[in-house]
């Protein structure tokens, strides 16, 4: 079990592992009233890439933890007629101290609450993005945790700016890998692509949900590395940005090239058939 | 300027950067009584680095925090007359809040100070270390910065136990970089060897320190990829450990086998005559 800080309350001691090497991880659920965008699902993953942290945590006891939130921040966000919509964040760290990089024994992980407001939608007629001149290096051993070690996108962040709405970071082979705080889903004529798993800073939910999905409808999708060839050229019907808050984002211009823009993912994702 | 936060006050605040996504930097500084060694390198260190990452600090300002924590620490862990030693820690964030990775316009930096007890001084007849299995990876624009992001290091610290001292991590290329919490220095018999500032996830301060002091005494230092052909074979004339609060460790067995121990580098790095 973990100790449960609220935000609110003053959040975590100072000597938490968290601040101190980001050992830890943290998940951004869409809330609407009382129920959450995909919920389960972002409380699965936190389960999942704790353990391969060798952070324990009992999946039962996260669901509860979400309840005593909603409990605590939904009427603060919500008038109950309206729905209104807010964010809620869970940041869950090994714990507090240890000798430097060792945690110490016995040691209990803490789960940070808080919630905020709603950001604003992006525009269903598409965003403009740009190719990010920060590199985006990925671990093997942490590939795809959304661990609280994100300095790479936040340098990256630093070159949005004006219109942009998100820019692409590339590995060191040069393949698009995936936004600050998107996944990328291309259609193309072969198909649906996306960046494989194994190569991503963080594996998102909502892109998870989509493969699903679209393979459920019987859409080819195949994962494997995407080049800027794959996006400029003809071959490229449509690059979607994927954000489980955000939503599907169509990019209709990427570097100040027009990309085609297709709404079709708009009417597959719809956040509210997948309130939990 | 920046806030100061005590971290026996209290700390930071819920929403800051540091936590939420690593995005600060830190400084260990060995303490003696009102002295620390090398402090004005730390500091110098924290300042250029957080330049590099964007987050405006002045000399001037650390210093003074340094000064104000000497005053409020120091007779905690020092009698006076015995110089007793304790270690000050500074951590940097870009601040509180903004949107997602984007820090709000006008954000002020976060400093963090506090105050530990010495580490026990490693053995001067060597210490065992091993091969880690979890790779380093480097963002080039972050390179040698000691940031909040330090999730490899702590993956790897897991691996040390029993007689273990440190485990030495290596890049996709199969080079030694570093340990989790100090940098190589390789006495061979072409004078000595340590891995590329470039190639670095921490530029430590004894390092760059012995480098000078070495090349000022008219010793050939080399700065090259290190392969474990060149720690395991006949050229090798000893391997240390760096860290400028754990000094200069030489290594006695490396995976089990046994490397010559050479304790010059004993004689070259005195801690009380390098307080400032």
């Amino acid at each position: 079990m973990f100790n449960l800080c609220w935000a609110d309350e003053g959040g975590l001691p100072a000597g938490d592992r968290g601040l101190a090497y980001g050992d830890g991880l943290f998940e951004t659920i869409s809330m609407h009233g009382e129920r959450g965008v995909l919920l389960a699902r972002h409380l699965d993953r936190m389960v999942r890439d704790a353990a391969r942290m060798g952070i324990p945590v009992a999946l039962a006891d996260l669901h509860k933890a979400c309840s005593a939130a909603i409990f605590r921040y939904a009427d603060r966000y919500t008038h109950r007629q309206a729905g209104e919509s807010w964010v809620l964040k869970l940041t869950l760290t090994r714990g507090e101290g240890g000798r430097g990089y060792q945690p110490g024994p016995g040691i209990k992980p803490n789960l940070m609450i808080s919630a905020g407001p709603m950001p604003a939608a992006p525009a269903t007629t598409g965003v403009a993005a740009d190719f990010s001149r920060v590199l985006l290096t990925v671990n093997p051993l942490l590939a795809g945790i959304k661990s609280l070690n994100r300095l790479e996108q936040v340098m990256a962040a630093r070159e949005i700016g004006g219109d942009l709405f998100e820019v692409i970071m590339s590995d060191t082979a040069g393949n698009l890998v995936e936004g600050t705080r998107t996944n990328l889903l291309l259609k193309t004529t072969d198909g649906w692509v996306t960046p494989p798993t194994k190569s991503l800073a963080v594996a998102g939910i909502l892109r998870q949900w989509m493969v699903e999905r679209l393979r459920a409808r019987g859409d080819r999708v195949t994962e494997r590395d995407v080049t800027v060839a794959d996006v400029m050229g003809s071959h490229c019907l449509g690059l979607y940005l994927l954000n489980s808050v955000l939503g599907a984002v169509p990019v209709r211009a990427l570097a100040g090239q027009d990309l085609p823009v297709d709404d079709g993912l708009a009417t597959i994702f719809n956040p509210f058939e997948l309130l939990e």
